[in-house]
């Protein structure tokens, strides 16, 4: 099979970084273009970053010399990863799709908009409908898919099972978050060693109205929200990667702890789709009580999985428990990705 | 006016370093005897020490060349602070209550017990009514008087001035609480540099049990526990001083945020008392979005004024916010020193 | 006394702050004035901070309200302390000293200029007579002194004595730096938490030259270099205040370690000059052989006192030891305000 | 091929769970033993573990349920690992060598041994030859080969080049280095979180000694050590894996950089062995100037690739340069297996 060329933008960001890291040999598609700011444009990938190569030892052969051009859709490639800072992603994404490219965006900026999907492949592929709409409304030939914000998707993966079987009135949940999810240079190193920053900037509103819509359901070309109520409590620490989140639950239905824990074991949709990013569990429950931690589990399923542990009772509401994820990779640059591939498999590269 | 004799049990630890540094010319306590483990005994303070003074540059100089004495009622003084282990905690205490000795601790062997105050002067001084239940019952000459948990004591000084003015129905709780808490040698780095530990033994227990009591009523004699209920979650996280926690509270009467934010401005129990550790305000609210941080706030009031902000509608429960408050001092050296100055100055410490 | 009018520029910058809490009741100087960019200009001293205030809890409450000034020779003093970024310090500074103000610089901009002072109170007092030769080549009616980079001051401290008293063949450093001397938001928190930086720009340089005129001797109005050679390796690590320096010295003479001891021992210069910034003991030595460290002995002397430690043969040069010393007090902030305390015990702020 | 039965001495520590991960899929070695302390005995791996597991998310599926054995020469294997700690490592090793095991120790206590290689697979495989010299004297049937001290290793694999092509005659070496290298619970973060500590017990010595035996010449059964200075100041920094070192060396002969830098290119003496765990190249030099650095390059070459920055003229010395190693897998487990594979690529397991 010949591989599908593809594009990044925002190519030099801690995001973009990781999806140049990720689609590194990828089964199926090809960087073909790397594109970031004016001031990165015409040099080689290498000369742009300037030193600020954040993710690994080495470039990745591929992407080393390859010319950064400018985020013009006049790319050379019909598909584009967008990790753009949200200050400039709302003209750029649009500019691409209506001029005929897919666009999975890791922006926050169409996350909200009724006619755009908010995926996670596991929970809400249908939402991939709203395409159709989108295109219509817009008179887009390409399209925008969103994944949600890097705190937003631990937390939704692990909801999800427990929405299904038990239905969920109410979420309380306080995040430790990690340094790069503020991306690069981000938070100032005075202000996080030997210290708990708690206040991300919209972040809680975020995680209070994102898994609403991510829940919800397509009835006639249209989500309904899931209608629960959260609560979130936002604070960065110093980690390198992986946010941490304690999280209490309230459910519609009784459940003892053992069919939660067969609700989070049994969940893996993505199994029969041979998605390449797909975690071979997109769950994993740590029975020792001293976990998740982000430096034993955050690369856990090669960065995709989920950890949650410490499951037990919550005086106040139902249940608690701790989550962890990796906010790069199954919070950012992999979720843009499988958004990717579990678009390909559902034909959205064809024609 | 002559200074008080004191000793201070466990004073090579943690929190005994830091009763040694607070007890530096305090102006009616004179340290007299430094007591620790048989180990110890004999060596003087400094060779005791071995290199392992942790709180600033330079042991106090009364200190250094004291004679460490074995923890046994046989000390030069009447009155002692316990910074004991739990493993010992128990029956140290009880022997020099038993012959004679006030004993303000900060283990929590004796927390619990119904006719032991677990007193934060602020709170419930008046639970200092239990002395003479409990030299009555347990027929000691001297007495016990505990401080409470070192993420326990923050919150309740928080909470007081809600549960006064609005009663409280329900608070959930998650920390992040930093090293010294867990004592030396404690947490060891390769648990913690860049990694955040979603456990710390039994400390979810007494933050769900103990506030019950501190708020609880004297009633014949007794302790009616305040009945509401508390959900916590414990992380440690890489921070030396400053337990941050982030709270939601559901309260009885409709509060505005100004009415709360008045609770807490108003909240000043020991102004008129005079006591030398007591800070100038007890609660100190930070109107800038990021704060409080440990390193900014965890030495305001010299590390007994507690920082709240960031208060803000909860959509679960009613409100909630973040709070901050020293753990080796407020949470624990300082609240054994407050307790004995609070004892001194109701009369504890004649006849 | 009426306490002499002071100004900062430069003052919302991590050095500017330390200034300005260090001022904060100064028994000698009074600021009246606050400069800093443009942007800041105008307002109130908190608000061109903007949540940027780092040192401790309260913006000290002489400076809060202080309307910020640009940095115009403009300023109601006739003395200021200039923390400018060294991109605009060379013009700035120029121009006070040109309408006779008295500038005592922390830039690095006119440091190496043969006419100005490079100014370690203990160390070459005597260099000030380069004002006057200073006021006349450049026809100024005031002038520049300046203090030396963080990592320099700390080092010749310990230097001077040795030279002194056995000369110095051969010196070689390598730093372990702490994050502050870097400003705000200066290092990123991705590029040091869990992590080393084996570069500081400009910073091996600085080490290598600064020293030799820092020691040199006044001759005719000029001053003739100490003649030795020092080789530097500068380091960032996740330390917040204070830097470590790990130290090798070849010697002109023979010295055993007792001398040199002493040497250190003895070294006070300034004991009876009164400067309200000179610590008690310029040099602290620390015979537990895991000191100095930043936790403990970075504050010692209020910030002013360098620790040495490990004092031990070297096989390769004569001798090798550990230093450490605050780097925005002793190294920075505190420098000025001492060069300034010296010019004022001199009588420079006279006429 | 069967694969080669081997036991791991040691095998809860932390060296030790590096053997067991490195040894996961070993194309010639099959872990079939892991002993550890009496308290240990009898457990499954997992249990004796109990929750110390520290290098990634999960234990190896082959030793999770192996039962854990005592250090006693009663192994079904005939060659061990040894990662025990140096207090019991003494008797232990020795028992197995004269018991017929071939054993390659991590530990110290043999390595200075006259009669024991101190091995550096791509330095002085020909000091083999000591084990017939050791066999012999000691009436052994097994024998004892050792790894280096981990700061040691780094140093030596840069050095040999330079060694071997312009002579070296005098060595400065600070290092900063990392926690994993003090074992678990090893450093206690009170102790290092924004902090230095300039001391690691015994460090100095070893790095100063142990490179003239490694560099020395086999002659008639004996090592002639190399004949040159070193002197080392070692420090511990808030790192998890990867010992930086800054380096300046003196040279027997006149050597431009890039003679050097080709020196470390062209250096891979193993290269046609097709040992498994051997690097691809076990140098790296790195041309920006903010490199080598631990999170970036302590994992080169899965961690057993030696990474150089910054080579420079040293104004006291020739050159200065800073190097970085991963301590747990160049620096120690890596070590020990690198060595074992070389003695089977030797014939060492025949017979």
């Amino acid at each position: 099979m010949d591989k599908i060329p593809v594009g990044i933008l925002g190519a030099t960001g801690m995001v973009g970084q990781t999806l140049v890291q990720m689609l590194d040999r990828h089964p199926w598609f090809e960087v073909t273009e790397l594109a970031a700011s004016e001031r990165s444009a015409g040099k080689t990938y290498e000369e742009a970053l300037d030193g600020r190569w954040n993710v690994s030892s080495e470039i990745p052969a591929y992407a080393k010399d390859l010319k950064v051009r400018e985020c013009t859709p006049k790319l050379d490639c019909k598909f584009v990863f967008s990790a753009l800072d949200s200050s400039v992603a709302h003209e750029i994404e649009e500019s691409f799709a209506r001029n005929g490219y897919g666009v999975s965006s890791n922006a926050k900026n169409h996350r909200m908009d009724r006619d755009v999907p908010l995926l996670i492949p596991e929970i809400n592929a249908e939402h991939l409908d709203l395409i159709r709409v989108q295109q219509k409304l817009r008179k887009w030939k390409g399209f925008i898919v969103t994944d949600p914000n890097c705190s937003t998707i631990g937390m939704c993966v692990v909801l999800k099972p427990l929405f299904d079987k038990f239905g969920i009135e109410k979420v309380i949940a306080t995040t430790m978050q990690a340094l790069s999810g503020a991306g690069y240079p981000g938070v100032a190193s005075m202000d996080i060693v030997d210290n708990v920053l708690p206040y991300i900037r919209d972040e809680e509103e975020k995680m209070e109205s994102e898994p609403l819509k991510i829940l919800g359901t397509m009835k006639n070309g249209k989500i309904q929200d899931a209608a629960f109520r959260i609560s979130a409590q936002c604070n960065r620490v110093a980690v390198r990667h992986g946010h941490t989140e304690a999280i209490s639950v309230q459910l519609s239905k009784h459940a003892d702890e053992n069919e939660i824990l067969a609700a989070w074991k049994g969940f893996n949709p993505l199994k029969s789709l041979g998605l390449p990013t797909a975690p071979e569990h997109p769950i994993a429950y740590h029975r020792e009580p001293n976990r998740p931690q982000p430096k034993l589990d955050a690369n856990l399923g090669s960065g995709m999985t989920v950890s949650i542990g410490k499951l037990r009772k919550c005086s106040v509401l139902d249940y608690k428990f701790t989550i962890l994820s990796h906010n790069l990779v199954r919070g950012a640059a992999g979720a843009a990705l499988l958004n990717a591939e579990l678009l390909k498999s559902k034909g959205y590269f064809e024609g």
